[in-house]
């Protein structure tokens, strides 16, 4: 079940076996009640729109969640280029549909038995693009701008052959992002480290790391090992 | 002969046959004298230092001046390989001789019997490096930054096997870099166009666009093609 308002990073969701588990949320108005799907991983296609219709397609994204939160991205996909084809009609079907103006990320269950549904949509710049500020020829956010001023979009082609995206998050008082740059930096020279400059608190998401490259088991260790350096 | 402050892009600097060709300027105080050099081509070798003593060096470029302004540049210089490590070794020994701290850019002659001779000192991120904002894994604004705060450098390497820079110069008024993005953002969705939100006057460096790729000739025919669209 979910709270039709203010759900993010997992908030709003509860799985239930049965509907008096959900009274308190009844309680206080309409909820959503989905199926548990039986997924096996989750991905995420970024599209843009533009109001003069032109779409452009970002490459698909495989995305882990820790806790309800997202916590890493793989761009394009491990084993990701027999669902390209349908994602990208997926994405491309809901952003006409919708009428869309801007970037949209269309998250995606792949089931157990082979399938893509659609998770959950969000209408902006998504934490599942945010590889491409350092892994495409256009960022998210320039694609943004572009599509919002109804200019051409610019080609969202990867860079590279993978990159990786690791959230940062929060830990407790005096284990601020900056503190941690010179032996971050000094270790993983590479990796592109993003700070958002807000205050910390535990769980909360206050930067990402990516790193990019030619083998993926390579570049997912590098990332993971640039945002262990800000874990509490 | 040079004038010994207020040179850039060409002003300040006169061939001359005969010192009576300089009277106005040696009225005016000191001037510079150098031995005019019968050059093949011109590079520049971009480097980082901080105060602690790393240093990085990006790819070698090569430049090509128009009317003594930087008009082209592409990284890594086209048969540069043989040079790369004497650039690397005069860039890193100008910097450590003369304590640098940031970026510094040592402008080359290459002359028509193959030596490397040093042209200019540019103690700042320059414009043979805005290649690097789109083509290095680490640019040299963020690398300035790195540097000037003594944190570990990035990574200095290249993206993409060829990056091209153009410079987009002012022209008479009415000729304004963002009237014309539609029609270059159409053509040439790869490209990275970069304004400078300066007033345009004919001639100003008023922007530059970077395309990057595989193959020399197509990269340099897209960033051309992508400046093309801001002549006057």
């Amino acid at each position: 079940m979910k709270t039709p308002r203010g759900g993010y990073d997992g908030k709003g969701v509860r799985v239930v076996r049965a509907a008096d588990e959900a009274d308190d949320w009844l309680a206080a108005g309409p909820v959503l009640a989905e199926e548990l799907v039986d997924f096996r991983r989750e991905l995420a296609q970024l599209v843009a729109r533009r109001p003069s219709g032109q779409l452009a397609v970002w490459p698909l994204a495989e995305t882990v969640q820790r806790d309800g939160v997202c916590a890493e991205v793989t761009a394009p996909a491990p084993d990701g280029e027999r669902l390209a084809a349908e994602a990208r009609r997926i994405a491309e079907t809901v952003a006409e549909g919708l009428d869309v103006t801007g970037v949209l990320a269309v998250e995606l269950f792949e089931t157990a038995d082979g399938r893509l549904l659609v998770n959950e949509l969000a209408m902006r710049p998504h934490n599942s693009g945010h590889w491409t500020i350092d892994g495409a020829v256009t960022s998210q956010f320039e694609q943004h701008l572009r599509a919002v001023l109804d200019l051409p979009l610019g080609d969202p082609s990867r860079l590279a052959p993978v990159s990786v995206m690791v959230n940062v998050l929060g830990g407790p008082p005096g284990a601020e992002v900056p503190d941690r740059y010179p032996a971050a930096f000094a270790a993983q020279p590479g990796v592109k480290f993003h700070a958002y400059g807000k205050d910390s608190r535990p769980g909360r998401k206050v930067g990402h790391v990516t790193a990019t490259g030619d083998d993926a088991d390579e570049v997912l260790g590098r990332a993971r090992a640039a945002a262990g350096f800000f874990d509490s």
